[in-house]
């Protein structure tokens, strides 16, 4: 069974990147803001070390969002972090058509998200919470699942 | 008491971010390159580790600077580090509008900057050397100063 | 077809780490060091980004090495590198009994190195070096041969 | 109101260090593998980025135990993870008397920890669960929440 | 003898960056990625130890080519990678003029890529692959070879 | 000329790493925290990024001293940082014999410290604050003054 969900099609979108550097935040705030971000449509979030003036060592905060989201991520950033300075610059992200499969294991279905280019399945990603959920369930080593799924996908 | 410096107001510009990939100097020359930066007026310089090509580990260089800067920095990284290629891009800047307010502790004045939106104080950061000089001052622990200045914050 | 080397079986011995920090070497230098320390013996050797005084981005080498290898290795981090200091200390180092094994795929044999604990086969890694071989005689994906060799193990 | 559990006087504790260099998993094994250390008791479990050899950028997983441990954390790291081999160190742990502390803002009861040497308190750290409970409650920035917590332990 | 090789005049060119976020690849295969990447003509490429959602230490996988060059790179990586997004912006790289020099030491000719500026040499860089080669025949320390060139580039 | 400071001899000595990992304080505190310790004798102190539980980007700082110091480092980490506990272990440190030797440049002298291994100096690293005070003195790339050196030093 195969589905396109109409959101997964293959596009060239204009996106936006955010950065902030901050120095001034201990870490167990950042954790909290990444969070706050992806439940306000980030598409990604990470962090990257940095050292800045001072010895000071530090976090840089990147962000992909579309362009209609940047209001909205300003004000998380603004309101959650101690930077009063924010950075941002355009960028194209081209993504690969998906679609969606379930694959059947001894444990139960698990989804499976492929890339395909020109009707070609290039690749094969299982999904990494049907996996964790059923390596807790039937306490067994993550690693098995998705070896358990790569053989299916043969 | 609270005044507006005329370059703190809250401004939207156009910045340019300048990279420099650096696997051929070592890492106290740019200790002394990232100062020169800002004395010649780098808004911000900061250091990441990558990985290069041959198991190299480098540093990559990133200075934010307005667009009339461009020629000076680029005179700086040439002359000071080993690089033959320099890279930029420009981005846009928001900057929270922001006062300066002074703070009355029991060891003497202290400066806050605080970041406004609509007429509101959102955040309020202590000026870090202004705490460092009365940590060093009276030899009491820099993260009580902070502290004594939160609470005056009140 | 299974054989054990017999240096291959599980072991549990002592071994040193070695660390130096290195802020006045070009990074294109260290690349040439971890080959020079692994073809001396060393077990494994690797970087780690550090930050130092002075605002200096830094590099901590890290080795591990029998005892009976510490002059060597100390020769080596003192000739090729500007360390004047070099530290260590030992450490128990836990080794899965392995056993190597041949798996046949459409491309030639494949060797897989298999972690065995109370004569079962915990895990599995299909040979970097021989996978890399086929997929570019084939000029095929890295990731498609390991994928295929995992299907052969199932 | 204030309290000392038991394990939260002050001891000098002989514990071990395991650490771990992983090249052959990908990093959303490793966010799993995380928690499985911690809810086996692990006391602390940290990542490291490092380059190793054939231009890897790896991991190195770091962990925090008790000696009684060893045993039970060896098991997750060689079932969890593609690692065939475990390196530990014994080291000593100084934990400062730690006591336990309730404050009461506007928003209900938030839990305290306080450092304390020779009867003296020497820091104060607001539990994150807590602070993040009530940010997420009554939707206001989680800094806010702290500088609350901060004010009212003056 | 000095020559300028036509591709080495100052340029100040408008290439691209290729950035992608790894987080389920192992280490082992992001080595031969960088490697294919430089064959197919990446003007450089290079990693970034980033921190992603759920715990997940990660890589950033960035890449400098010409535009022209952008669907080669964009099957390499869709190939030889599990990334189902690539983001790419342009930027603006500026290239010192370079003349390549040979110079003669004990051990034989040597190549330095100078950077000159208005006529005038800025910096002298030797090259590694034959500082490397001399270090190996002769047996002698890789920073020895250099120090040799740069007494002779007095 | 050429001294011997006592202390500079080559000694295996026994020391000490002490470990903390940060992830509750700001960055700007880690710079002072790190000048504090130097000030009050460690040998060597640094920062290595790392990532914690909760998606916290984090920082471990480690340094090194010796025994005799313990009491001391463990109380400015205690006071300066918000960390709730300590660890620490031995290890050996090996210091090449040193020596100290002026080089006259046409800028002035220039401090050169030796590594010595019978009798023959194996390395020579000119002195970075001599460098850098004549590179700002008479306005001229430090790359130039150390390069300045090391043609005096053939």
């Amino acid at each position: 069974m195969i589905n396109h969900p109409p959101d997964e099609q293959h596009i060239d979108a204009e996106m936006l990147k955010i950065e902030v550097n901050i120095d001034d935040s201990p870490g167990e705030w950042l954790g909290y803001v990444m969070e706050k971000l992806f439940d306000a449509g980030a598409n990604d979030v990470y962090y990257t070390p940095i050292y800045m003036k001072k010895n000071r060592p530090a976090v840089l905060l990147q962000l992909l969002c579309s362009k209609a989201r940047l209001e909205e991520m300003k004000q998380i950033l603004i309101t959650e972090t101690t930077t009063l300075g924010i950075r941002y610059y355009p960028l194209t992200v081209f993504r690969m058509e998906r679609q969606i499969r379930k694959v059947l294991t001894k444990w139960g279905e698990i989804t499976v998200k492929e890339g395909v280019q020109n009707g070609e399945v290039i690749k094969s990603s299982p999904e990494y919470e049907d996996c964790r959920r059923i390596a807790e369930k039937y306490q067994i080593p993550l690693k098995d699942v998705y070896a358990e799924v790569w053989r299916k996908l043969d």
